[in-house]
């Protein structure tokens, strides 16, 4: 949430859209430093799993069956399903699978979900176009950096006046990796970003519905719309993002200028993107930490006689449900989050079904778990301290949680996630398949390949 | 822009989203007033007219091809051309074409232009479902009538805010309409409601560039997008409308309650709507009006030596522009406005081209108009004083504007106005058809026939 790798100042009067533009149209995939791609590879990994996983939930066959409606030109694949759309219907969908599980990715500086809304943009205009992966990697990059730009740019003000970041600004890295894959020149590409200006959507009153997850798909849907029609000579305002009644200025009257332009094409804000180990909010990831490295460390739940959790403010404000009903009511609990983690040693979709969360032995520990309100603690850390039935006590702290950019997911990490998410669908076969693509995209990979070998999970 | 109609006070916590979406779902044909009834006939053929008027221009065929791309499905018809596509494309692509001239409809209580984002959405779905036309007047009445609500409820804020309010509430226009059509139960319909919250979108910086027009036609693809997922259960918030972050709160923190449900289904925006006799800003028309008298009373342009306009500050600020450059300049000239009225004796599209801007007896007569800002002047009057050379002094004082409430344009002149705008691409029999279609649009009326009767103009 902090915006420390820019300065607060910055020149207002820059020509902000024009350089973004500028950067997209012109950044060369050989000069992206190995960090990025590896990110890029990183979070096109976690992404297809965390799509893959959701795409038999209903919300995303809604979505799909809607724009089966709309748009039956079989250009893209619908991620997990044998339905092919015109790129921009698919995009949609699969922006509502990817983020239907809460469990995608997050840019530091911001809250920006940047996947969610911009790698299904990519990878439908890629599948259509059979771009490669050099390109798709490059698309992607500056599509993100721009996204994460912007949202830094906007951070806190605009999410604290109700916008839901990756909707509104995840439509301007939409847009802007769609414009590079369609080959849009500098002015083409302004006129792009001012498309996106104009389109970008989304409420943080949608939270706890399914137009939460819908807000990437529209922001994808928007972003490949904005493109193909700079694409044909469109036009819009040319400072759409930082004009006197343009994105910023409406949507953010305090905005910073800084993160938007500084350094841009030499810094990357995609080597601080973050990627979540479980499927809830960030804030509750170092108490489940604690909880799993004390299942570890042979903790037996049945011996538990009263957890007490010391955690920052936030964690209680944000996920201090103590008796949660539903799968989703059981993300917003760090009660729930630290007995599942004591009892399965994970935090996946599967842990925030509406049964798991009913289950009668989460829900007796749950009730032995004590919220302790420490100012003193960081946001992402947490302390267990449980205390043993007929005697003893054991401390469990976590300084940094497992995401946080202290202490990153590792690769290995990312890849039991993803089999995590599909193996149980697809097999393992398949999965390691679509590992090993991920890991290698490059000059070689045809993206068209590479999305149709997705494997059909369900039939919509 | 006065909300003249409505206590400024209400009930803010007066459950809004459920009340318009009970009116929505529940208002039948049979209840509207007459009045109504032949209001959405008269809004139909203005807005058939301004349309088809508009179908070959440039940004319409870019957004047909676009959608094209997207979405051949053969469901609705795009106005003026062979190419039918999903409802939601055609909506798009009509919506553009509603609003490139500027010359659609005007809600009185706000700056809405209720047309050109609802009827798009409700042409395509009564086409493609072959709706009768009861059905489709009810429809397109309680559309504009919750957009119109909406509208006067976020009335003057939200326009200063930097909104542009076709786009935004029109969104909430065409998902009520589409919600109509596609016969959904109050509890859907507020669903959709809450979708067209969270989409609702369209920034002022876009005025003067291809993305204005593009407004309405994404409020119109969104509102049917809502209508579609709520069909599929797909769900928002219940109080996107209204709730803390929700549309309001989010985009006009400064809100009135009044208007919003206020007589709901008793009295009708509708009623007010204004109609445009020129193409181009309302604040110049009783200037025209005035130069069109002087021309029917025989004042010889060639005998014109100088003309002293006094209008009120607004008509300066507003269209100042002394010396346009452009077609798009033209409308933004009253020097021009004035002009055009006293030779051509119309201010249509012809009088907005480029051409005709820079065509030298315009340009001669519009250098000896002279601005008198009277801030005494109501905003829809005008006095022109005509300085004949030679000696000799005329006056022509308009108190209200052809198209003002006070004035409105009769059942006659909008047929006129229709006549101008297609009859010279389609001929006098087939003008004279559609007229005669919509004006007994009624219970026997195939909504498909008549849409698949609109002439095509050309090829895309």
């Amino acid at each position: 949430m902090q915006r420390e790798s820019f300065s607060p100042e910055g020149d207002r009067a820059a020509p902000i859209s024009q350089s973004l533009a500028e950067f997209v149209a012109g950044t060369a995939f050989e000069t992206l430093p190995e960090a990025v791609v590896h990110e890029v590879r990183r979070s096109f990994l976690n992404w297809i799993g965390v799509a893959l996983g959701a795409a038999r939930e209903e919300p995303v066959r809604m979505a799909a069956r809607v724009m089966a409606q709309a748009s039956p030109a079989p250009q893209a694949t619908v991620i997990g399903h044998r339905l092919r759309l015109d790129c921009a219907g698919a995009a949609l969908v699969n922006g509502v699978a990817s983020h239907l599980y809460d469990f995608d990715d997050t840019h530091a500086a911001s809250i920006l979900h940047p996947s969610a809304p911009i790698l299904p943009a990519c990878l439908a205009l890629a599948e259509h176009l059979d771009i490669s992966g050099d390109a798709f990697i490059t698309a992607y990059a500056v599509g993100a950096e721009v996204a994460d730009r912007i949202a830094a740019a906007v951070t806190p003000w605009h999410n604290e006046a109700g916008w839901h970041v990756t909707g509104t600004v995840g439509t301007f890295g939409a847009a802007a990796a769609a414009s590079r894959l369609l080959g849009l020149s500098p002015a083409q590409t302004v006129h792009a970003l001012g498309l996106a200006s104009t389109q970008a959507a989304g409420l943080r009153e949608m939270f706890g519905s399914m137009a939460k997850p819908l807000h990437p798909g529209k922001a994808a849907w928007n972003g490949i719309l904005s493109a193909r029609l700079a694409a044909e000579g469109f036009t819009s305002a040319s400072q759409g993002l930082e004009g006197r009644r343009g994105f910023l200025a409406v949507m953010t009257p305090d905005w910073a200028p800084g993160p938007l332009t500084e350094g841009l094409g030499r810094t990357f804000e995609m080597v601080r993107n973050r990627h979540k180990p479980y499927a809830c909010g960030v804030v509750t990831h170092a108490a489940i930490d604690a909880a799993i490295e004390a299942r570890n460390r042979s903790i037996d739940p049945a011996r538990v006689e009263r957890i007490d959790a010391y955690v920052h403010p936030l964690v209680q404000e944000l996920t201090g449900k103590a008796d949660p009903r539903t799968g989703l009511e059981g993300k917003f609990s760090v009660y729930h989050c630290i007995a599942v983690g004591l009892i399965d040693g994970r935090a996946g979709p599967a842990q925030f079904t509406d049964t798991r969360v009913s289950a009668p032995e989460v829900v007796e520990l749950r009730r032995k778990v004590h919220l302790v309100v420490d100012p003193t603690m960081g946001e992402e850390a947490a302390r267990l301290v449980i205390h043993i039935t007929g005697g003893g006590v054991e401390i469990f702290a976590v300084p940094s949680a497992t995401g946080s950019l202290d202490r990153p997911m590792s690769d290995q990490a990312l890849e039991e996630k993803f089999r995590m998410l599909v193996e149980g669908f697809v097999g393992p076969k398949k999965t390691q398949a679509l590992i090993d693509a991920v890991w290698s995209l490059g000059s070689e990979s045809s993206m068209r390949e590479l999305a149709r070998s997705i494997p059909v999970v369900e039939e919509i």
